[in-house]
């Protein structure tokens, strides 16, 4: 089996995530990270992970004083790399990718990025084949990669005609103690659409879509409410097989006590998953609600995690390591432990 | 011009801002307000603003213990009263309805009971002519009547086929300290519709809507994400103009600051309003989306106060004191200084 370098540019909420699950691939090798900062991730990612840690040439002395051991310059490890998992700050990718050009590598962007950053913008369910041997991919946001999951897997089955959608945002992760609202809810824009059906069409283009997006205090999940007219007539219970046998879409029971994003954190860390992540879409099962060719339904997106998966196909999907969605998906889900919730 | 004795039973967050509006209104007296506990509202609704207040017949001696002065029992209150307006806790009122009717008084209801309660379940925009003279009428709650000061609106200038609505509701009121969710966003419930859309139906019962509920942390307001089909296509202009021109509906800009609800209630402290009340619906201008016969918007729904209109119109109606929805709304939106925002 050909086993590829890969680089995590970038180690902050996503780059930790996806050097992880790199590890855990029988087709990846996790060559190094990068950080600019000498914080404690630095240290984690060095003296407990034992990942090489490359960082800016004019930043490596600073790295060593603080007792960090530095393998090298990010340049060196981008001339290392077969591929390259920019996870640099929203827009920073952009200014990156010169570099990914001049070294000649490949590169998966994130989506803070434009669209127009890569030659594809990606999410596996709904493009994967598309992606295939493109040089840079671009997986679309969490909000959006949560939206995309569910649509791509009822368009398949149905057809998907039109997309009206409510994305209830987090204000913060839990350790940006800097953002808000603390107490209020905000227009995320007041002028319609938000941002994030427009995302969704850089996957789907002919889609019909428009979503209204607020801001909450809360640090766990986004919640959406989706609207969708399908090309015909359904039965409940033909949408709730769909989601149920989809990949990366598990359904929970608001009877069985899950009542809120809450519940569903506290059964992740129960469950003894690391940092409570939940890269699978969640969709509440009693909300699914069909009148002939509408469905109704409510889910959350675990904004830290849910595009781990996405960026691990991503890669396979540049290199060509599987030529089927099918293929990548087994591999990345296995591998990730998804769909072993509840 | 008759002047009518109005009694409030229950002086929470609706019955006191009732009571207030009452002594503003030319043709009514407030002849008393009741409470169950000595606490310091009771000290305010007596020392500070004068009026006379009844307890239940086993409380009268807590209340002198702790020296707020009783003007009689609850019973007496209603004996004295030509109309009550019942602000007890949810549920409460459909009992205390034995007491209005054993004593022959007609009563206005909140939208915390249940809709047979009353004769009807009433919002002034949609169905004044519809309460005059009943005996019995509910307010319908705060989500609701916002909802309906908006379809109704549109309704009369256009029709409207459907609606779906997201209702992102408010965890609690200010000063509420044992509710939740501090840190989680809550399906209300999970299973659709929520309660409000089939809410809207007890006064507009022919039209197709359905809604869906979270539950977000903050005190503030509800908003709400609207997305109707009228029975024609309009422009955007038509849209903005009717709402505009509606009573108790007030749109605001996001380009002049108004970012999210804690942007409404500051403007509101600022501009000297009792309490920070927003009596009105707001809604975001710039949110007002226009597709051929699909109009999509937001909306803020400032929970304690907005239904407190509506309870001085539905004492109109039920005693026919004004026979058209125009008369009332001239008088209670003057006294209660409405629609002058920004």
């Amino acid at each position: 089996m050909t086993v590829v370098k890969v680089a995590v540019n970038g180690f902050g909420t996503i780059g930790k995530r996806v050097a992880e699950a790199v590890t855990r691939q029988p087709d990846m090798q996790l060559i190094g990270v990068s950080k600019t900062r000498p914080d404690y991730t630095a240290v984690i990612a060095t003296k407990v992970l034992g990942y090489d840690l490359y960082v800016p040439a004019d930043k490596v002395e600073a790295f060593e004083k603080a007792g960090i051991r530095v393998a090298g310059t990010i340049e060196e490890m981008v001339e290392k790399a077969d591929i390259v998992v920019d996870a640099t700050p929203g827009g920073k990718g952009a200014e990156y990718k010169k570099l990914y050009v001049e070294k000649g590598k490949p590169a998966i962007f994130q989506g803070g990025e434009d669209a127009d950053v890569a030659d594809v913008s990606f999410s596996t369910l709904c493009n994967y084949t598309e992606a295939l041997g493109k040089r840079y991919i671009r997986v679309v946001s969490c909000n959006t990669t949560g939206l995309l999951r569910a649509i791509c897997t009822l368009r398949r089955e149905f057809g998907v005609r039109s997309v009206r959608a409510t994305i209830v945002r987090r204000a913060a992760d839990p350790k940006e103690v800097k953002r808000g609202p603390v107490n209020a809810i905000v227009p995320n824009p007041a002028k319609l659409p938000s941002h994030h059906g427009l995302d969704v069409k850089t996957v789907v283009p002919d889609l019909d879509i428009i979503t209204a997006a607020v801001v909450v205090p809360t640090t766990l999940m986004h919640v959406h409410v989706v609207y969708a007219r399908l090309a015909r007539s359904v039965t409940r219970e033909e949408v709730e097989r769909a989601f149920e046998e989809a990949p990366r879409i598990i359904l929970v029971d608001e009877a069985l006590g899950f009542k809120s994003t809450a519940d569903i954190i506290e059964a992740a860390r129960d469950l003894g998953r690391r940092r409570y992540d939940v890269p699978e879409l969640v969709i509440w099962r009693e909300s699914i609600t069909v009148n002939g060719d509408e469905v109704i339904w409510m889910q959350a997106v675990h904004q830290e995690s849910i595009v781990v998966p996405e960026n691990i196909d991503a890669i396979r999907a540049a290199l060509r390591l599987a030529d089927k969605p099918e293929d990548t998906i087994r591999v990345t889900d296995e591998t990730l432990g998804l769909k072993k919730f509840l």
